[in-house]
């Protein structure tokens, strides 16, 4: 059956491409309308192909899911620079290198199509809570060297998912509104404290 | 058709222990599967009722949430109470108010339900913005006679809302086994930070 449908669709030249492409229109659509409402049919003509070749690939909608939503960025990129500098300066480093993320299309979709997908789906929850949380924030906590570096990379992961949720899936205002040297100045602290702070003080 | 399956149903004889009840199934549902997953069939038979005595008395179900999902307090009591006090701990007594929300069963679902569908469904994101935001959180920061009153509001929202979806719909380990004191010791300096705190220094 796959084939047939390979043939009605006429196969594209670059099988790579074409899961690109796949892959990009799956990021718009879980990105617009959540995981329970986008369909394997409904990237597929996004994508302009036959739905069997999305099956042929990806398989499932959570398969497809996984791949399309993979944070956008590689922890080991990433984490060296967070760490990088003084080490007062840490939340500052770090909430510069979200909004990198945040403000290019393509990433932001990706992360808000995580976060969206999250809040109803476990399998996206799970990414969420390994690769951000365990993968991205662990080792930047760990590397300043506090016992209770779980802690503070789920609050710092907190506050990050509260930015994405704030400024890209609920649009409130006054976060929409604000500038980006707003938001690093208002934001930095806060991050500054969950990583380095005392976070036992009454 | 509604009288007759309302006589199939057995009219209980309290209409609005009847429509109580209905609330708490639909709080239940969206809080565990989310808006897109619950359905107003599901609701009824968790509620043990007629799907068409549901229909009867809230329509459809966006307005089965707007009712089930309606913030868990009052504004016009919690607001006067944040306020009470030094400026200087305000950020501790919003934490403890919001831990006091999100430790008590049936305010922590209405909270989870809503955050949850606002994720999907743009009338719960509305709710969100609207009643947690503006009625709640702005009175706060204008309160403390700030400029960027609807700023200082959005980003403690951002904290709460991530806080909720770290705890209650991720499951990040960390924040699931924190203590209610270690939280609040935690989060109250960035909520102060956010409300009374110097937001645009470099």
């Amino acid at each position: 059956m796959t084939s047939v449908s390979r043939r009605r669709a006429g196969r594209p030249p670059g099988e790579s491409r074409t899961r690109e492409r796949i892959l990009g229109a799956a990021r718009s659509l879980f990105a617009e309308q959540g995981f329970d409402r986008t369909s394997l049919r409904g990237v597929a003509a996004a994508a302009g192909v036959d739905v069997a070749l999305v099956s042929h690939y990806f398989g499932s909608k959570q398969r497809l899911f996984a791949e399309a939503a993979a944070l956008p960025v590689d922890p080991a990129e990433v984490v060296p620079r967070v760490l990088a500098g003084p080490r007062e300066e840490i939340g500052r480093r770090l909430i510069e290198q979200v909004l990198d993320i945040l403000d290019a299309p393509e990433s932001r979709q990706r992360v808000v199509a995580l976060i969206r997908a999250a809040a109803s789906e476990e399998g996206a929850a799970q990414v969420v809570r390994e690769r951000l949380a365990r993968e991205m924030l662990e080792p930047v906590a760990a590397a300043l060297g506090s016992s209770d570096a779980p802690l503070r990379a789920a609050l710092t992961n907190a506050q990050i998912v509260g930015l994405v949720m704030s400024r890209h899936i609920l649009g409130v205002e006054a976060t929409v509104a604000a500038g980006r040297e707003q938001l690093a100045a208002a934001l930095a602290p806060a991050l500054q404290h969950f990583l380095t702070g005392p976070l036992d003080r009454r």
